[in-house]
């Protein structure tokens, strides 16, 4: 099979928002446009592996970095299709040869700290020691505030109803995906799911979210081995500890002009 | 048994805050407080059931109202003791007859949108019909700008450190009990393991949260009896559906003197 391999998927986008009425202080009538949240529940081979709750913008790409980031397959070869069906909330994943031991890893799992999904099956934080990032990458200061300045100026989800989480994938200064769900773990792994389908390395990528930098975010970062991990929000401890571990170059609190960098200084040039 | 009987817990909090050195956009160091964040696994009986990842502010409330909220127990008689330690990141909980069912419990679960766990054991979503909130609570606009305002006086790590949701629960303007931690869904939890503990009920009180109004939130307040469901966060249209078909009274995007009213109009007063 040739590098760009592509299962046979939907592109089942749901609408993102929705308009309800809520009254204000005054008892004025106020339509409000609220972010869309939708069940999702996966199977695979037939098997009801997990619902997830989404906003519906990249079901496919969802389901199947759902299935990456909870090493569940190794690589996109793995699926024949991806077929999701909003009628009944379901997506019917179709793999070559089934899954190696599916009962063995959903059996440990560890339910984390993160905004959505909060899953990870298997063994995750003894893997962390496998994991090599690439050292000759660079980020200078001034692409890094281009990029801040991109990810500002992107129209989303969030501007219209909030309630969602953004993560981008970009080179440089240039923004190659943008999504937004529900979940902040959602949004994470449908980039892993649109990396796959179109055949995109991480090693010279720079993940951002507007997700908080905890322990599951910083790992999911690193097995994309993507070298470059950006928030605008804080971090938590094992965040940060995991993180110095793998010296992936974090970036937190990045406002504007203001970031604070914590490890992997070695891939940043700020002047 | 009375109705304030206890299991024999631990109280074993774990610092909240450590202090990281970053560079910032000058380079200088900056000493930074980040929340601390720990793993926390579940042991019932001596079996494994879930892996979390806390603050640790209040693990055995945690532990407490995570059952609850998975409807794991119906009651704090069931528990024995709740021990944490957290030299090995543990918390045993001993029933007294064991839970029923709980490998077919444990074989449904619905991975939700929310911050944190994120995980809901057996057909929440069918529990629905059967919540009927107390109709005769009221609260008028001034006790909630009264609250609000002690919600903005509390000392809490979001201020130090940012990378925590908090929560409160509250009677009138008078807020009981103040929790945060690095899953928002935790935090939820927490509190209603702190009720259970001090024998609150629910249904004259109020739940503040700082993060979103998604479907999981409003059906664990609803659970939990409150009728009264308030964020300073926005809101997803599955959590204003079913927040209008139950009946709770939902505000959202409460900020100084701002608010909006999105359902259970009838239990608010506006003057």
């Amino acid at each position: 099979m040739n590098a760009h391999y592509r299962p046979d998927i939907t592109t089942a986008t749901r609408p993102l928002t929705f308009t309800v009425e809520a009254k204000d202080e005054r008892g004025t009538v106020i339509p409000t446009a609220i972010a869309g949240e939708h069940p999702l529940t996966l199977y695979i081979d037939k098997r009801e592996i997990v619902t997830l709750m989404t906003l519906g913008a990249y079901p496919e790409a969802l389901a199947i970095g759902y299935l990456r980031n909870q090493r569940l397959i190794n690589n996109l070869e793995q699926l024949i299709s991806v077929q999701v069906d909003w009628e009944v909330n379901a997506v019917a994943i179709t793999t070559r040869n089934g899954l190696h031991d599916l009962d063995g890893r959903m059996k440990k799992r560890t339910v984390t700290t993160g905004c959505g999904q909060g899953t990870v099956f298997g063994e995750l934080m003894e893997e962390i020691d496998q994991i090599h990032l690439p050292d000759n990458s660079v980020l200078t200061q001034d692409m890094f505030y281009e990029l801040m300045d991109h990810v500002r100026h992107l129209d989303s989800v969030y501007k219209h109803a909030g309630a969602v989480h953004g993560c981008a994938l970009a080179k440089g200064s240039e923004i190659l995906y943008f999504v937004e769900d529900v979940g902040r773990h959602n949004a994470v792994d449908a980039i892993a799911g649109k990396m796959w389908l179109d055949d995109v390395d991480g090693s010279d990528k720079i993940f951002y979210t507007t997700g908080r930098l905890t322990s599951e975010m910083v790992i999911k970062a690193a097995q994309m081995g993507i070298p470059f991990l950006i928030s605008r929000s804080g971090l938590t401890q094992m965040g940060y500890e995991i993180a110095h571990q793998i010296g992936i170059t974090m970036i937190g609190r990045a406002q504007g002009k203001h970031y604070l960098l914590f490890t992997g200084e070695h891939r940043f040039q700020r002047t």
